[in-house]
């Protein structure tokens, strides 16, 4: 398999980020999966310019650096509005991963998909499908409360993918019903997942950060590039948190590490609520 | 004079940011003074949990930073929003500038406020005139549209401060109006201010971010600190900017450094649009 496209990072760089990405010492399949929570930021905390569009914020660097993360992780889990928005690949594109010069699917993570509503845009032409079927990437795992048409299933089934239909409550009193991350890390588990790195968009990141989730995270890894993207991006700012009547900070990362790549610099950390 | 209260900050922490600095040599008094724009952010690009609140975001090594910068500065600049809110101090603390071991008030900036209304809120007991009256610090200028009260104006002559008026366009349509960046500049100029410091609040820093204010700034330090405040708070985060019909970033930054300081990280950069 040719390694044209495949990415590399200095061994210098890696070194910094390791302590905070998952140990195959602690992978015990009965615990709730390692939760890395990753993602890249303008200095105004914008993910993109707008939400039906993919922006390029970090370097190429930077980018090395998000493949060789997703090289130590079972599976990349975002929500369908990403999905639908960048038609990403979610796959892993580091030098000697499983079809990037590596054996097999060695390596590749397994792109899980939040899609309640069953409104993921996905067909043969998707590139997560396309890579699956040309063995550069798992088939999807799609966590949904629907019925998916049978067509649907067939498509995913072909790459070694699937749907799993979450539990609702039907007592929920939510407009749009949301599943909770503890149940989602557990139907994770099931399947085998040991680490997941939760990468975007908006709204999972907000979710995940908020005070009742953020203690499910083990890492977080920001990366920040030198940009103002202005008003009307998809912004990470989470719910505002108060305490005993006044507005007190939604989460801090203790245990941090800036480490400068290229014009960005990558922040690891661990929230310390 | 006691330097009990006292910064100091490790020189290997100094001379990264230096380059970043107005130098002597560049001090034409006929040319628009040094601009730099600096400020502290949560990770979700907040200033402050909310606008009538002042928010202590970043830790004590880069306190002591923005006192250096201040030491390097003619003077610091706000607005009176956040005169009002934070009823700051505007001073130098840094050890050896006048007032903190150093003779008279070298060293020390000229605090600058941005009042077109005249809603400052200012008395003997204001922290600015305190520290000028005793020697530790400068007497602010207010830059204004408005005819100040007498007693105003006596208040800020005794502390060797006073009111500037900007002249008003009779003809703006601005249900606001602004003083114009240029104007700003060219006034602080005449009073022999040679580099300003313009340190907040986010009307301030929004306002100077924008594409046709961006080119004054020559040299940018942001503090980051690793905490989210979440939403309602006051936030940089410009106005977006569209170009030939579609969404584009507002600015980015070149000649970038990344300087972590204890949990922070300093970013200096020069604004290249
Ligand atoms: N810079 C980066 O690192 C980065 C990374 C990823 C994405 N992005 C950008 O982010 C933007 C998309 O963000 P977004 O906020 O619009 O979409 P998103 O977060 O990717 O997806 C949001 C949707 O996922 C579902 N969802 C989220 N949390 C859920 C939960 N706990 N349980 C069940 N379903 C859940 C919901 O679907 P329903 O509405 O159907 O209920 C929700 O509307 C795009 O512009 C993309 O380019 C940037
Ligand atoms: N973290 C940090 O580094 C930092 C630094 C400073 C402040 N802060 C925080 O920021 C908050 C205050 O921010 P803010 O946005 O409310 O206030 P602000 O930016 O300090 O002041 C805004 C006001 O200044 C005047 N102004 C601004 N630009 C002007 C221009 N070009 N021409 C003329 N007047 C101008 C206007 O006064 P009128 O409305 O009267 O027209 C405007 O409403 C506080 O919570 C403070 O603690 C944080």
């Amino acid at each position: 398999m040719a390694t044209r496209d495949s990415l590399s990072l200095a061994i210098a760089s890696t070194q910094q980020i390791d302590p905070y990405l998952p140990h195959v010492s602690s992978s015990n399949p009965s615990l709730k999966p390692y939760v890395t929570l990753t993602f890249a930021t303008s200095l105004d905390s914008n993910l993109s310019l707008s939400p039906g569009t993919q922006t390029t914020l970090s370097g190429p660097l930077s980018k090395a650096m998000t493949h060789y993360l997703r090289s130590k992780h079972d599976a990349i889990l975002i929500g369908v509005g990403t999905a639908n928005a960048d038609n990403p690949s979610l796959n892993c594109r580091f030098e000697g991963v499983g079809g990037y010069g590596g054996q097999g699917l060695e390596g590749q993570p397994r792109p899980v998909i939040l899609d309640p509503s069953g409104r993921w845009d996905v067909s043969e032409q998707s590139k997560v499908i396309q890579l699956a079927s040309t063995g550069r990437g798992r088939g999807p795992l799609v966590l949904t409360y629907t019925e998916p048409q049978i067509a649907m299933k067939e498509l995913l089934e072909k790459v070694s993918g699937k749907f799993i239909s979450m539990f609702q409550q039907s007592n929920t009193k939510e407009s749009t019903p949301r599943f909770q991350w503890a149940d989602l890390l557990a139907v994770l588990s099931r399947e085998g997942i040991t680490s997941v790195m939760v990468e975007g968009g908006g709204a999972v990141i907000n979710d995940l950060l908020h005070p009742s989730n953020i203690t499910l995270v083990n890492s977080v890894i920001v990366t920040i590039a030198p940009v103002w993207l202005g008003k009307g991006g998809v912004q990470v700012c989470p719910e505002e948190r108060v305490d005993g009547g006044s507005k007190v900070s939604v989460g801090r990362l203790g245990n941090v590490k800036w480490v400068p790549l290229g014009d960005d610099v990558v922040l690891c950390g661990r929230p310390s609520v």
